[in-house]
């Protein structure tokens, strides 16, 4: 294939008339030049597919009209014209001098937008351009259907007056209403003749008393449109679009002038859109969705359902179109190597292609998808990868409402589906009520009449107990669409049944006040009072296959954050392989345990802490010993106790509200005395920074030598049962300064050769510490030389690197990433400045010992940005996560791979 | 002066003996080789002082005794064996073969220690070597004095028992005060012969008792009193005092054998000790305390008090002695160029030198002296600057009980005076009642019978409160003295008149408890019961003189921590030039303005807000003009608003107690509610790291606004008044990004131009930022370009570096450096990760801006170790701290300065 040299046919083309057998060369490239709509026409145009010929006025040609002050190079005149006159030709139609012509030939046209990158709704479309006054007097008269004439002429003034002449819609939409209500039908396509003719007359009413005028002129018609169409791609809706999409903002549209075809012509007429595979299941059958005799319009108006086949099924049209669709939907799959999303239009018993462009399916389809045309030879394993997209995955994982709790069930409302997945939870009113629930470990579901960046914090902390988002206001684009969608927290937004009035609302009539239960499903947009079950979706064994694909391609391991054995099973089924963070402190707040913690607190003396860590021991030993058996020789690494102690005791504030009841009672108690006193004690003004990790560990080394003995005995233990020995790695946290790590890794040294004499057994381990402190950063050559592995914390090292306290600043994040201050919130994606200490570390790091095992446990570490950015070329050996976040981490890596290798 | 090609006298000796006109060369040298005594005695006979002979047994003989297994080399037998020889040749006196001469011609020997550094008392010293029983008798017989012979060997048997062969000296203690008491006398030299005899003969069988015996030969006591001395050097006396220190473990000692005088031979002879300057004034003449009929012990015990003269009254022994001696000492202290602290004895008439050392004088005296040397032509300033202590400006900034206030009251006790400077305050028998007393804003006094490192916290809180620390337990090398010397906390330790019991205690039997007031005086050691005004002494003018030329020699500048006009007056006296860092905030919490600002915060409107501020404008306004009008055109460094809001509404638990009551009382307040409800919002987990600095002043600009105006409008106004311009730099706390301080730039930056319109005057002004977050520093290169200059707040900057909350860790800080963990608390001493920081944003900023203008206001910025490590060299160009510490800064920087000359 030489072809790389050959000039594109559309190049140096100002207007470009695609035919058969042009070359179109790249993909991008014409996408650049045609926008999305016009390349995938020339595509079709190009292959020798039934579609309506089409001029395209190439996306520089807007460039060049915004410079110029909105003003239309006079010189396209010409050029248009003769576009016009060549597809006359093509057609033996008339478009120009149709007044002399014989009847039905009249040639109709829309000009259509498409930029680079599909805005779908976002920028303008004319159509029927061509008809005036005369011109529907005389196909009339020569015996064209008078209601379809009349019906196409008013639905032209509609759009050229809305769109090209600027004048408010819903002043059509009014007149329009009125005479449906007047002559008592319900659709306008059943609106009589005469209904219509008083229809076009209030029209032009309208628009003359705008101060404008329809124009009869067909040419002046389409060159007007075009230029509506071209200032449509800086228009608000754009724009806002463009932001909320992180598309650039110059991003400018072609126009397509294409014929018309009327899929509402007659019942041997009609339109459709098809999928080329079943995007909700991903099945290789297209999926169709067709309404007889209607225009595009009317299957987006929702007025008419229209029907859906499949490959599998029967057609609403005869075989020979079917066949004759289907043959050309293939090829064109083939063609693009993807999955296609298709509209055409049947006039008169006559298919035209209309437009093609890659589909969106659902998360499980996609998956479907490519692991089927990896087996149909379409594309490779690593196209596979690299087509799966964040919100596939997303969708895949989303929790939804069971079905068996949903059965039989209505919805009581619905909303916009803004943010996909369910959430069920108590109902909250504001942020902050938001926020208290979900701290009490129960689902929040905030429901508000619109959010704001103030709401953002109880937002996340909704979205995060398992509940979501409501609100009464607001389209997909809102604030709580936006928010919820980015971080994938479930939301229906703008509910209009829903009435809120303070502490309590009604849904269509239902009342819910503060402590009900409310049931959300972000991606059908029902609205449930009342709870539901939330079930996670099972993983498919497409899903697991691709998994299994991108950890080939990618060098970088992905662990998993997990506490407990069922926590560790799960991450293993998402794909992790290791655990990179588990939290003892976990196992410490079980009740039954917490109980047995406390009292070691208040001991007092090392003799009563050493009796109540000996009971916690078999406890402890028991958690090791259930992951590890679930990770076999994948590694598990073990963060010896973190948090202060103060953590394990009851709440300060409580405590001190009994205290001040029982002095005003005139009683006493003197064990609740002294467990404040000791509350007191232990409090501290930035726990974040106070006394905890290693700190704690050498002032109470009893701790650290109880919960080392616990691992090392556990891995004996299944080491013995299994006869693999676990692959062990126990992690000192908060470490500052070498001193303490030193002194920290001793100690475990001392008790893991201790219980080895006891039971004459061995069993390697390695002791690391994690990097979480930019002093450890700074400190890292000499880490290095006492540290088995480096395991950064990002949490911790964003608060104390920026001063953050993840906490508190979540409404003040919000505020920056507004205002633009910040580009992103640094919990989620790492901070450039806490990349730059990552860097420092893996530096100093690897040169004071090059062999280093350095690996990620924060958040951020599965943030797909992070790896992009910056820890995928950073140097790191693994990151890890919360089980959910895994598959994003192993997709992006692997993506990130393929990147680089372009 | 050719004469540094010369060899010095001792060199290649192992015995040195010096003489008359022996050439010693570098004083540094000679201390290394022959100790600080032996480098004195070796001066003062070069010189052709009257000195009783001497040979000095090298410190390399000591270490070479140790390497040796302390053993001494047999070789230097016959050195010392000749040494002797040479004296009994000089004097006509006999130490081998007295026995076979003439009465009243023996000559006895000390053997002493000194190594290079001294440590007063440390090490041991054993007397009148030579004696033996037949000697005794033999001198006895021929007419000697039979009691001043017979102490003589009493003191002998005693020393050499206890030092050298290691026999507790309590025995000898024991017996001696037996004899007393049966004899009814109350010192020791009134003892009758006969009482003696028996002590002595008591003492042998105390000796054989322990399985030793006394030697008679006399060349064999003086072979293991050399020994002895060695040893001494690593006894555990001395090894503790090298660590207090801060001197090196290794530093081994000289033997000095030297002739023995005796001032206790008659009532024509006595010892005693000179200065060459007053040590409390430093008023230029000798002073002196001489004891008649005395030895050196007896000066040392306190039992008889000596008599004191100076250059300027009478003199306790003739004026020819007194002429000599008076001559003498000037001539050395014109040697040393130094006031010097001697020691003579005269034996019979006759005047004897025994040591020679620069001597220590009060705090006061010693600005006095240096600047008289200077003066005198003795010294350049810049040898007056290097002999500047941290104690000597200590001593003279401490608080000390109003003279006024003590006049005629008796201390009701008195302790080991360990740690200089008055304490007054409410009695805290807990460390955490000590935090609790200091944080209500009063002073506090630790009493604990001895402080232990989790005391640390409450020690330093009592410090900074205005208190001290009293311990009945303990002495100068206690904990609670060593940390209360090192962080300059008043304490009174070893005070055994206080008996505690619990939350009460008696000093004397007067009882003092909770509430109570306390004075101590950690100068002197008093204690009062009560409360006694303190005051900060004056400053003298040779204080002020060796500030000036310690500014001229150092291009560090020292400016002030300073929020009110009066503490900027207090910082211009001690040196200052400019301030640092002026907190706005406390100005916001001055009582009749915290009011406003709380209806600020509360508002909830930002007409509210603003009503508020405008009120608080004008007093705003106000503090600053009294600021600039003291500080005339020195820059002055306004830090807007740091603080989150919670700090200015009242305490959370006491609010939660107060509506629990209501709510048990069935009572409401709906004010009350409110206010909670808002604390409630504003709380933070961790505040440090919270909403606060820009961040909040972003959220609420119009603070900001306010702050600028009224900076703004009070430097025109003194400008108009004084006709001279303020120099205002305004500084934005807790910057993380760019991003920030460009937005927070922007907005006082479009006050002020307001401003200026508004009175059509103009200021210059520079807006800088703080450097407080490791994100700073990282992105110093890029704000260097929207800066006007760099503040690092080395104490936020440690903590966030560290991980390390200042309020929460100090427990942690103390067990750490105990552990040896950590070597210095990094809120006094910049810790090296913190360094490392200041470093690397001192490059990037730099080299983004080379000019600019880099200080720190931070505390540890005038920590005298961070200057000489960090900071000095660092580049920076200022230092700013609260008004005490900046003589520190300014002698530390100076003294640095010179050194690196050097």
């Amino acid at each position: 294939m030489a072809h790389s040299n050959r000039v594109p046919a559309y190049m140096g083309k100002r207007v470009y008339m695609p035919k058969a057998g042009d070359y179109i060369g790249s993909e991008n490239e014409a996408k650049e030049a045609l926008g999305g709509k016009g390349s995938g026409t020339a595509d079709m145009i190009n292959m020798g597919l039934p579609v309506p010929p089409a001029a395209i006025i190439q996306t520089g040609e807007c460039v060049a009209y915004f410079k110029r002050g909105k003003r239309m190079d006079e010189a396209l005149r010409p050029l248009i014209r003769g576009a016009i006159a060549e597809m006359e030709n093509r057609t033996g139609r008339h478009f120009f001098d149709f007044d002399a012509g014989k009847k039905h030939d009249i040639l109709l046209f829309s000009v259509r937008s498409g930029s680079k990158i599909s805005m779908p709704g976002m920028m303008e479309t004319v159509l029927n351009l061509g008809l005036n006054d005369a011109r529907v007097e005389a196909l009339v008269k020569s015996g064209e259907n008078e209601r379809f004439v009349l019906d196409t002429y008013r639905r032209l003034m509609q759009g050229f007056g809305s769109v090209v002449l600027e004048v408010p819609s819903e002043k059509f939409e009014h007149a329009l209403k009125e005479a449906r209500v007047n002559t008592g039908v319900k659709i306008d396509a059943e609106l009589p003749p005469a209904s219509l003719r008083g229809v076009i007359s209030e029209y032009k009413r309208i628009i003359s008393g705008e101060g404008k005028a329809f124009l009869q002129d067909p040419f002046e018609q389409v060159w007007l449109a075009t230029q509506a169409v071209f200032r449509s791609s800086y228009n608000i809706k754009a724009m806002n679009y463009k932001t909320l999409n992180g598309l650039p903002p110059e991003m400018p549209t072609a126009a397509n002038i294409q014929m018309m075809v009327y899929g509402n012509r007659n019942d041997k007429s009609g339109t459709g859109v098809l999928f080329t595979r079943d995007k909700n299941t991903g099945e290789n059958h297209v999926y169709s969705d067709y309404l007889v005799n209607a225009q595009g319009e009317d299957v987006v108006s929702g007025v008419r359902t229209p029907v859906t086949f499949t490959g599998k099924g029967g057609c609403p049209f005869d075989k020979a179109t079917k066949d004759e669709l289907f043959r050309i939907v293939k090829g064109l799959e083939k063609h693009y190597k993807a999955m296609l999303d298709t509209e055409y239009t049947i006039e008169n018993g006559k298919l035209y292609m209309l437009q093609v462009r890659r589909g969106k399916s659902s998360g499980k389809a996609a998956f479907r998808i490519v692991t089927d045309m990896v087996e149909e030879g379409l594309i490779t394993k690593e196209e596979a990868v690299e087509r799966i997209t964040m919100d596939n995955i997303g969708s895949v994982l989303l929790p939804q409402i069971d079905p068996a709790s949903k059965k039989g069930v209505k919805a009581d409302a619905k909303g916009v589906p803004a943010s996909a997945g369910s959430g069920c939870g108590v109902v909250a009113f504001t942020a902050a009520k938001a926020k208290e629930i979900a701290q009490q470990g129960k689902g929040a579901v905030l429901v508000r009449q619109f959010t704001k960046p103030e709401d953002y914090d109880g937002m996340m902390a909704a979205g995060r107990s398992g509940g979501g988002v409501l609100t009464a206001e607001g389209g997909s684009t809102s604030h709580a669409a936006v928010v919820c969608g980015g971080n994938g927290i479930p939301a229906v937004v703008g509910c209009r049944a829903i009435k809120i009035d303070g502490n309590s609302a009604t849904v269509n009539g239902k009342r819910i006040g503060e402590g009900d239960f409310v049931t959300i499903d972000g991606t059908s947009g029902e609205i449930f009072v009342g709870r539901h079950r939330l079930v996670p979706p099972d993983v498919t064994p497409e899903f697991r296959k691709v998994i299994c694909w991108a950890r080939e391609i990618s060098r970088l391991k992905v662990y998993a954050n997990a506490d407990r054995p069922e926590q560790a099973a799960e991450a293993v089924k998402l794909g992790a392989t290791g655990i990179g963070l588990c939290r003892t402190e976990h196992m410490f707040q079980d009740p039954g345990r917490v109980e047995i913690v406390q009292e070691m607190i208040l001991a007092g003396t090392l003799e009563g802490r050493k009796a109540a860590l000996n009971r916690l021991l078999p406890m402890q030993r028991g958690d090791f010993e259930g992951i590890f058996k679930v990770m076999g020789d994948y590694p598990v690494t073990i963060r010896l106790l973190d948090p202060p102690l103060h953590e394990f005791l009851p709440d300060h504030v409580k405590l001190e509200q009994q205290r001040a009841l029982r002095q005003a009672g005139g009683k006493t108690d003197a064990a609740a005395d002294a467990l404040l006193e000791k509350v007191r004690s232990l409090r501290e003004q930035n726990p974040m920074l106070g006394d905890r990790g290693v700190r704690l560990l050498l002032h109470y080394p009893e701790i650290m030598e109880m919960q080392a003995r616990a691992i090392i005995e556990a891995a004996l233990n299944v080491q013995k049962e299994t006869g693999k020995a676990p692959n062990v790695k126990i992690m000192v946290p908060v470490v500052a300064f070498p001193s303490e790590l030193e002194s920290a890794v001793k100690s475990v040294h001392n008790v893991a050769k201790e219980v080895m004499n006891e039971r004459k057994e061995k069993i390697p381990y390695k002791v690391g510490t994690m990097i979480e402190i930019p002093s450890a950063c700074l400190r890292a050559g000499e880490l290095a030389k006492i540290s088995g592995f480096f395991s950064f914390g990002t949490n911790d090292l964003t608060q104390t690197a920026l001063g953050l306290s993840r906490d508190d600043t979540s409404a003040m994040v919000a505020r920056y990433i507004e205002k633009g201050l910040l580009a992103e919130d640094p919990f989620t994606t790492l901070h450039p400045s806490v990349g730059e200490l990552v860097r420092m570390t893996v530096e100093r790091g690897r040169k004071a010992n090059p062999k280093m095992d350095i690996g990620i446990c924060g958040e951020q570490g599965v943030d797909p940005g992070s790896i992009r950015e910056t820890l995928y070329r950073g140097g790191l050996d693994s990151v890890s996560g919360t089980p959910k976040r895994i598959p994003f981490a192993i997709i992006t890596a692997a993506q990130t791979e393929l990147s680089g290798r372009r």
